[in-house]
Protein backbone atom coordinates (compact mmCIF):
# COMPACT_ATOMS: atom_id res chain seq x y z
CA UNK A 1 0.00 0.00 0.00
CA UNK A 2 1.08 3.33 -1.47
CA UNK A 3 1.22 6.56 0.50
CA UNK A 4 -0.09 9.08 -2.10
CA UNK A 5 1.35 12.62 -0.74
CA UNK A 6 -0.28 15.44 -2.67
CA UNK A 7 0.04 19.18 -2.52
CA UNK A 8 -3.07 21.22 -2.19
CA UNK A 9 -3.05 24.45 -4.05
CA UNK A 10 -2.32 24.24 -7.35
CA UNK A 11 -3.27 20.56 -7.69
CA UNK A 12 -6.86 20.13 -6.27
CA UNK A 13 -7.76 23.26 -5.20
CA UNK A 14 -6.73 27.48 -6.27
CA UNK A 15 -4.14 28.88 -4.53
CA UNK A 16 -6.15 30.63 -1.30
CA UNK A 17 -4.11 33.75 -1.29
CA UNK A 18 -4.34 34.37 -5.35
CA UNK A 19 -8.34 34.08 -4.70
CA UNK A 20 -7.94 36.27 -1.66
CA UNK A 21 -6.37 39.10 -3.83
CA UNK A 22 -8.58 39.28 -6.33
CA UNK A 23 -11.33 39.21 -3.68
CA UNK A 24 -10.18 42.05 -1.59
CA UNK A 25 -8.61 44.24 -5.01
CA UNK A 26 -4.85 44.07 -3.04
CA UNK A 27 -2.66 42.58 -5.76
CA UNK A 28 0.66 42.16 -3.62
CA UNK A 29 -1.42 39.49 -1.37
CA UNK A 30 -1.20 37.67 -4.57
CA UNK A 31 2.33 37.24 -4.63
CA UNK A 32 4.16 33.29 -4.16
CA UNK A 33 6.98 31.79 -3.33
CA UNK A 34 7.63 32.28 -7.10
CA UNK A 35 7.62 36.14 -6.57
CA UNK A 36 9.18 36.02 -3.37
CA UNK A 37 11.15 33.41 -2.53
CA UNK A 38 12.13 33.75 0.92
CA UNK A 39 8.77 32.08 3.16
CA UNK A 40 9.14 34.25 6.29
CA UNK A 41 9.68 37.52 3.89
CA UNK A 42 7.16 36.43 2.14
CA UNK A 43 4.30 35.87 5.41
CA UNK A 44 5.96 39.55 6.79
CA UNK A 45 4.24 40.83 3.81
CA UNK A 46 1.09 39.77 3.60
CA UNK A 47 0.88 40.08 7.56
CA UNK A 48 1.68 44.17 6.45
CA UNK A 49 -0.62 43.64 4.07
CA UNK A 50 -3.19 42.47 6.26
CA UNK A 51 -2.88 44.94 9.28
CA UNK A 52 -2.72 48.14 6.70
CA UNK A 53 -5.74 47.00 4.90
CA UNK A 54 -7.48 46.42 8.83
CA UNK A 55 -7.87 42.88 7.05
CA UNK A 56 -9.52 40.18 9.94
CA UNK A 57 -9.78 36.67 9.80
CA UNK A 58 -13.45 36.72 9.90
CA UNK A 59 -13.07 39.21 6.96
CA UNK A 60 -11.32 36.19 5.17
CA UNK A 61 -13.61 33.22 6.61
CA UNK A 62 -16.65 33.57 3.96
CA UNK A 63 -14.46 34.55 0.89
CA UNK A 64 -12.60 31.01 1.66
CA UNK A 65 -15.79 29.24 2.21
CA UNK A 66 -16.49 30.25 -1.28
CA UNK A 67 -13.60 28.56 -2.65
CA UNK A 68 -14.31 25.69 -4.46
CA UNK A 69 -11.99 22.29 -5.47
CA UNK A 70 -10.76 22.22 -9.28
CA UNK A 71 -12.74 20.43 -11.77
CA UNK A 72 -12.07 17.18 -11.06
CA UNK A 73 -10.73 17.05 -8.02
CA UNK A 74 -13.38 15.23 -6.22
CA UNK A 75 -13.59 12.48 -8.37
CA UNK A 76 -9.77 12.50 -8.45
CA UNK A 77 -9.98 12.38 -4.89
CA UNK A 78 -12.22 9.50 -4.56
CA UNK A 79 -10.62 7.08 -6.93
CA UNK A 80 -6.89 7.95 -5.15
CA UNK A 81 -8.72 7.07 -1.93
CA UNK A 82 -10.05 4.12 -2.92
CA UNK A 83 -6.27 2.50 -3.77
CA UNK A 84 -3.68 4.55 -1.88
CA UNK A 85 -3.76 6.16 1.44
CA UNK A 86 -4.11 9.79 0.83
CA UNK A 87 -2.62 12.62 2.84
CA UNK A 88 -2.60 16.15 2.22
CA UNK A 89 0.69 18.12 2.82
CA UNK A 90 0.59 21.91 2.18
CA UNK A 91 1.80 24.64 3.38
CA UNK A 92 -1.34 26.96 3.68
CA UNK A 93 -3.17 27.13 7.20
CA UNK A 94 -5.76 25.39 8.48
CA UNK A 95 -7.87 28.34 8.80
CA UNK A 96 -7.88 28.70 5.31
CA UNK A 97 -8.24 25.33 4.30
CA UNK A 98 -10.56 23.34 6.81
CA UNK A 99 -13.76 24.65 4.77
CA UNK A 100 -12.79 23.21 1.37
CA UNK A 101 -11.55 20.00 3.49
CA UNK A 102 -15.39 19.99 4.14
CA UNK A 103 -16.19 19.60 0.96
CA UNK A 104 -13.47 17.23 -0.13
CA UNK A 105 -14.72 14.38 2.02
CA UNK A 106 -12.25 15.55 4.75
CA UNK A 107 -9.15 13.86 3.55
CA UNK A 108 -5.49 13.50 6.31
CA UNK A 109 -4.00 17.38 5.99
CA UNK A 110 -0.70 18.49 7.09
CA UNK A 111 -0.37 21.91 6.83
CA UNK A 112 -0.07 24.98 9.78
CA UNK A 113 -1.85 27.42 11.61
CA UNK A 114 -2.19 31.06 11.55
CA UNK A 115 -1.65 33.23 14.81
CA UNK A 116 -5.12 35.32 15.31
CA UNK A 117 -5.28 37.76 18.07
CA UNK A 118 -8.63 37.89 20.07
CA UNK A 119 -10.48 40.31 17.68
CA UNK A 120 -9.11 38.14 15.32
CA UNK A 121 -6.21 39.90 13.52
CA UNK A 122 -3.84 37.71 11.89
CA UNK A 123 -1.11 38.47 14.14
CA UNK A 124 1.51 35.87 12.95
CA UNK A 125 2.02 31.92 11.73
CA UNK A 126 3.52 28.47 13.37
CA UNK A 127 5.04 26.16 10.97
CA UNK A 128 5.61 23.08 11.62
CA UNK A 129 9.35 23.01 11.03
CA UNK A 130 11.30 24.08 8.26
CA UNK A 131 11.09 21.58 4.55
CA UNK A 132 7.77 19.98 6.54
CA UNK A 133 6.91 18.47 3.37
CA UNK A 134 10.27 16.39 3.08
CA UNK A 135 10.52 15.22 6.99
CA UNK A 136 6.78 13.97 6.29
CA UNK A 137 7.77 11.58 2.91
CA UNK A 138 11.00 10.99 5.76
CA UNK A 139 8.84 10.16 8.39
CA UNK A 140 6.91 7.83 6.26
CA UNK A 141 10.10 5.95 5.16
CA UNK A 142 10.92 5.53 8.65
CA UNK A 143 7.80 2.99 9.33
CA UNK A 144 8.60 1.06 6.25
CA UNK A 145 6.07 3.07 4.16
CA UNK A 146 6.46 3.45 0.26
CA UNK A 147 5.23 6.95 -1.04
CA UNK A 148 4.55 8.83 -4.30
CA UNK A 149 4.54 12.40 -4.02
CA UNK A 150 2.82 15.22 -6.52
CA UNK A 151 2.72 18.85 -6.41
CA UNK A 152 3.73 22.49 -8.44
CA UNK A 153 6.03 24.04 -7.07
CA UNK A 154 9.27 24.91 -5.51
CA UNK A 155 8.10 23.81 -1.79
CA UNK A 156 7.14 20.25 -3.36
CA UNK A 157 10.80 19.41 -5.10
CA UNK A 158 11.93 17.91 -1.93
CA UNK A 159 9.06 15.86 -1.12
CA UNK A 160 8.79 14.72 -5.16
CA UNK A 161 13.01 13.93 -4.72
CA UNK A 162 12.74 11.87 -1.19
CA UNK A 163 9.37 9.85 -2.24
CA UNK A 164 9.68 6.46 -3.88
CA UNK A 165 7.99 8.11 -6.87
CA UNK A 166 7.38 11.81 -7.33
CA UNK A 167 6.05 14.17 -10.37
CA UNK A 168 5.38 17.79 -10.90
CA UNK A 169 1.39 18.48 -11.15
CA UNK A 170 0.88 21.23 -13.64
CA UNK A 171 3.73 23.38 -13.21
CA UNK A 172 4.77 26.87 -14.07
CA UNK A 173 7.13 27.01 -16.93
CA UNK A 174 10.18 28.20 -14.63
CA UNK A 175 9.47 25.61 -12.18
CA UNK A 176 9.91 22.89 -14.92
CA UNK A 177 13.04 24.56 -16.38
CA UNK A 178 14.88 24.45 -12.31
CA UNK A 179 14.48 20.93 -12.42
CA UNK A 180 14.34 19.00 -15.47
CA UNK A 181 14.85 15.71 -13.78
CA UNK A 182 11.67 15.83 -12.46
CA UNK A 183 8.72 14.08 -14.54
CA UNK A 184 6.00 16.58 -15.10
CA UNK A 185 1.88 15.34 -15.40
CA UNK A 186 -0.37 18.33 -16.72
CA UNK A 187 -4.14 16.93 -15.26
CA UNK A 188 -5.74 14.21 -13.44
CA UNK A 189 -5.67 12.24 -16.28
CA UNK A 190 -2.21 11.67 -16.81
CA UNK A 191 -1.58 11.67 -12.88
CA UNK A 192 -4.22 8.74 -12.71
CA UNK A 193 -2.22 6.77 -15.48
CA UNK A 194 0.97 7.13 -13.69
CA UNK A 195 -0.71 5.76 -10.28
CA UNK A 196 -2.29 2.92 -12.00
CA UNK A 197 0.51 1.61 -13.63
CA UNK A 198 2.51 2.30 -10.53
CA UNK A 199 -0.77 0.07 -9.05
CA UNK A 200 0.08 -2.48 -11.81
CA UNK A 201 3.52 -2.79 -10.57
CA UNK A 202 3.11 -3.99 -7.28
CA UNK A 203 3.43 -7.12 -5.72
CA UNK B 1 -4.37 20.46 15.17
CA UNK B 2 -3.79 17.10 16.79
CA UNK B 3 -3.30 13.90 14.93
CA UNK B 4 -5.86 11.26 16.45
CA UNK B 5 -5.05 7.93 15.75
CA UNK B 6 -7.96 5.45 16.53
CA UNK B 7 -7.78 1.74 16.53
CA UNK B 8 -10.12 0.18 14.14
CA UNK B 9 -11.59 -2.98 15.46
CA UNK B 10 -13.36 -2.67 18.91
CA UNK B 11 -13.52 0.89 18.22
CA UNK B 12 -15.22 1.73 15.05
CA UNK B 13 -16.04 -1.85 13.61
CA UNK B 14 -16.79 -5.63 14.97
CA UNK B 15 -13.74 -7.90 15.21
CA UNK B 16 -13.09 -9.40 11.77
CA UNK B 17 -12.06 -12.89 12.93
CA UNK B 18 -14.58 -13.10 15.25
CA UNK B 19 -17.51 -12.34 12.52
CA UNK B 20 -15.52 -14.79 10.35
CA UNK B 21 -15.64 -17.39 13.06
CA UNK B 22 -19.34 -17.46 13.16
CA UNK B 23 -19.87 -17.12 9.72
CA UNK B 24 -17.78 -19.77 8.59
CA UNK B 25 -18.76 -21.78 11.86
CA UNK B 26 -14.81 -22.43 12.80
CA UNK B 27 -14.51 -21.38 16.63
CA UNK B 28 -10.87 -21.02 16.63
CA UNK B 29 -11.12 -18.41 13.64
CA UNK B 30 -12.40 -16.09 16.85
CA UNK B 31 -9.33 -16.63 18.66
CA UNK B 32 -7.31 -13.20 19.01
CA UNK B 33 -4.43 -12.07 20.80
CA UNK B 34 -6.59 -12.53 24.01
CA UNK B 35 -6.25 -16.32 24.02
CA UNK B 36 -2.97 -17.07 22.24
CA UNK B 37 -0.66 -13.39 22.77
CA UNK B 38 1.86 -14.41 20.47
CA UNK B 39 0.74 -13.21 16.76
CA UNK B 40 3.02 -15.17 14.68
CA UNK B 41 1.75 -18.48 16.37
CA UNK B 42 -1.89 -17.13 16.06
CA UNK B 43 -1.50 -16.37 12.35
CA UNK B 44 -0.11 -19.35 11.92
CA UNK B 45 -3.18 -21.56 13.29
CA UNK B 46 -6.02 -18.79 11.26
CA UNK B 47 -4.08 -19.75 8.32
CA UNK B 48 -3.68 -23.28 8.88
CA UNK B 49 -7.23 -23.36 9.87
CA UNK B 50 -8.18 -21.71 6.31
CA UNK B 51 -6.02 -24.40 4.58
CA UNK B 52 -7.96 -27.16 6.25
CA UNK B 53 -11.33 -25.94 5.53
CA UNK B 54 -10.34 -24.92 1.86
CA UNK B 55 -11.50 -21.36 2.68
CA UNK B 56 -9.94 -18.71 0.22
CA UNK B 57 -10.17 -15.18 0.34
CA UNK B 58 -13.36 -14.75 -2.38
CA UNK B 59 -15.19 -16.67 0.02
CA UNK B 60 -14.55 -14.25 2.69
CA UNK B 61 -14.93 -11.31 0.72
CA UNK B 62 -18.42 -11.05 0.32
CA UNK B 63 -18.73 -12.13 4.29
CA UNK B 64 -16.51 -8.97 5.12
CA UNK B 65 -18.62 -6.66 2.65
CA UNK B 66 -21.35 -7.30 5.16
CA UNK B 67 -19.90 -6.12 8.15
CA UNK B 68 -21.08 -2.60 9.42
CA UNK B 69 -19.46 0.20 11.68
CA UNK B 70 -20.40 0.07 15.24
CA UNK B 71 -23.46 2.18 15.69
CA UNK B 72 -22.59 5.87 16.55
CA UNK B 73 -18.72 5.36 14.43
CA UNK B 74 -19.95 6.78 11.05
CA UNK B 75 -21.18 9.99 13.17
CA UNK B 76 -18.38 9.59 15.54
CA UNK B 77 -15.67 9.66 12.70
CA UNK B 78 -17.27 12.89 11.10
CA UNK B 79 -16.89 14.96 14.19
CA UNK B 80 -13.64 13.78 14.78
CA UNK B 81 -12.56 14.89 10.96
CA UNK B 82 -13.52 18.32 11.68
CA UNK B 83 -11.69 18.76 14.78
CA UNK B 84 -8.61 16.76 14.25
CA UNK B 85 -6.80 14.64 11.42
CA UNK B 86 -7.40 11.57 11.73
CA UNK B 87 -5.27 8.02 11.34
CA UNK B 88 -6.69 4.89 11.39
CA UNK B 89 -3.78 2.60 12.93
CA UNK B 90 -4.94 -1.22 13.23
CA UNK B 91 -3.15 -4.52 12.98
CA UNK B 92 -5.75 -5.81 10.67
CA UNK B 93 -5.61 -6.26 6.54
CA UNK B 94 -6.13 -4.32 3.98
CA UNK B 95 -8.12 -7.30 2.17
CA UNK B 96 -10.95 -6.99 4.96
CA UNK B 97 -10.35 -3.49 5.62
CA UNK B 98 -11.32 -1.88 2.28
CA UNK B 99 -15.14 -2.57 2.59
CA UNK B 100 -15.62 -1.14 5.57
CA UNK B 101 -13.04 1.80 4.60
CA UNK B 102 -15.99 2.70 1.65
CA UNK B 103 -18.50 2.86 4.38
CA UNK B 104 -16.30 5.17 6.37
CA UNK B 105 -15.90 7.78 3.65
CA UNK B 106 -12.24 6.22 3.48
CA UNK B 107 -10.16 7.92 6.65
CA UNK B 108 -6.43 7.25 6.63
CA UNK B 109 -5.73 3.67 7.13
CA UNK B 110 -2.50 1.69 7.97
CA UNK B 111 -2.36 -1.37 8.69
CA UNK B 112 -1.05 -4.96 6.95
CA UNK B 113 -1.69 -6.86 3.85
CA UNK B 114 -2.73 -10.74 3.22
CA UNK B 115 -0.67 -13.01 0.97
CA UNK B 116 -3.03 -14.56 -2.02
CA UNK B 117 -2.20 -17.22 -4.32
CA UNK B 118 -2.96 -17.11 -7.55
CA UNK B 119 -6.23 -19.35 -6.62
CA UNK B 120 -6.84 -16.69 -4.22
CA UNK B 121 -5.54 -19.00 -1.31
CA UNK B 122 -4.68 -16.97 2.10
CA UNK B 123 -0.80 -17.91 2.00
CA UNK B 124 0.18 -15.65 4.17
CA UNK B 125 0.89 -12.03 5.51
CA UNK B 126 2.92 -9.01 5.36
CA UNK B 127 3.04 -6.93 8.38
CA UNK B 128 4.91 -3.34 8.04
CA UNK B 129 7.28 -3.67 11.15
CA UNK B 130 6.86 -4.97 14.63
CA UNK B 131 5.05 -2.80 17.09
CA UNK B 132 3.47 -0.67 14.31
CA UNK B 133 1.35 1.51 15.87
CA UNK B 134 3.65 2.83 18.49
CA UNK B 135 6.53 3.47 15.61
CA UNK B 136 3.74 5.64 13.93
CA UNK B 137 3.32 7.90 17.04
CA UNK B 138 6.59 7.98 16.86
CA UNK B 139 7.40 8.98 13.15
CA UNK B 140 4.56 11.52 13.86
CA UNK B 141 6.28 13.07 17.14
CA UNK B 142 9.67 13.23 15.11
CA UNK B 143 7.94 15.98 12.31
CA UNK B 144 6.15 17.99 15.39
CA UNK B 145 3.15 16.31 15.63
CA UNK B 146 1.38 16.18 18.81
CA UNK B 147 -0.80 12.72 18.89
CA UNK B 148 -4.10 11.80 21.14
CA UNK B 149 -4.70 7.45 20.72
CA UNK B 150 -7.13 5.43 21.71
CA UNK B 151 -7.92 1.41 21.39
CA UNK B 152 -9.37 -1.09 23.39
CA UNK B 153 -6.31 -4.09 23.54
CA UNK B 154 -2.89 -4.88 24.31
CA UNK B 155 -1.80 -3.85 20.78
CA UNK B 156 -2.73 -0.21 21.67
CA UNK B 157 -1.03 0.28 25.02
CA UNK B 158 2.59 1.05 23.29
CA UNK B 159 0.86 3.81 21.16
CA UNK B 160 -1.46 5.03 23.60
CA UNK B 161 1.80 5.30 26.50
CA UNK B 162 4.05 6.78 23.79
CA UNK B 163 1.26 10.07 22.33
CA UNK B 164 0.62 12.66 23.60
CA UNK B 165 -2.79 11.51 25.27
CA UNK B 166 -3.84 8.17 24.91
CA UNK B 167 -7.07 6.31 26.65
CA UNK B 168 -8.72 2.83 26.33
CA UNK B 169 -11.86 2.47 24.66
CA UNK B 170 -14.12 0.07 26.08
CA UNK B 171 -11.51 -2.73 26.89
CA UNK B 172 -11.95 -5.95 28.41
CA UNK B 173 -11.48 -6.20 31.89
CA UNK B 174 -8.19 -8.11 31.95
CA UNK B 175 -6.40 -5.48 29.68
CA UNK B 176 -7.69 -2.90 31.98
CA UNK B 177 -6.64 -5.03 34.82
CA UNK B 178 -2.62 -5.27 33.54
CA UNK B 179 -3.22 -1.43 32.71
CA UNK B 180 -4.28 0.55 35.16
CA UNK B 181 -2.66 3.14 34.47
CA UNK B 182 -3.68 4.27 31.38
CA UNK B 183 -7.73 6.24 31.27
CA UNK B 184 -10.62 4.28 29.88
CA UNK B 185 -13.49 5.87 28.08
CA UNK B 186 -16.39 3.05 27.46
CA UNK B 187 -18.19 4.92 24.31
CA UNK B 188 -18.31 7.65 21.78
CA UNK B 189 -19.55 10.26 24.08
CA UNK B 190 -16.93 9.45 26.42
CA UNK B 191 -14.47 9.67 23.86
CA UNK B 192 -16.21 13.14 22.66
CA UNK B 193 -15.97 14.26 26.19
CA UNK B 194 -12.46 13.91 26.56
CA UNK B 195 -11.34 15.08 23.16
CA UNK B 196 -13.18 18.33 23.60
CA UNK B 197 -11.52 19.01 26.80
CA UNK B 198 -8.28 18.77 24.95
CA UNK B 199 -9.96 21.17 22.15
CA UNK B 200 -10.26 23.31 24.44
CA UNK B 201 -7.13 23.67 26.45
CA UNK B 202 -5.18 23.97 23.35
CA UNK B 203 -3.18 27.41 22.38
Amino acid sequence: MYVLCLDLEGVLVPEFWMELSIATGIPDLGKTTRDIPDYAELMRMRLRLMKEHQIRYTNLQSLVEKIEPFTGAKEFLSWARRNFQVMILSDTFYEFANPIMSKLNHPFLLCHHLKLSSDSSIVGYVRRQEDPKTHVIRALRSINLSTIATGDSYNDVGMINEASHGFFFNPPTNVVADHPDIAVVKNFEQLKEKLEKLLSLQV
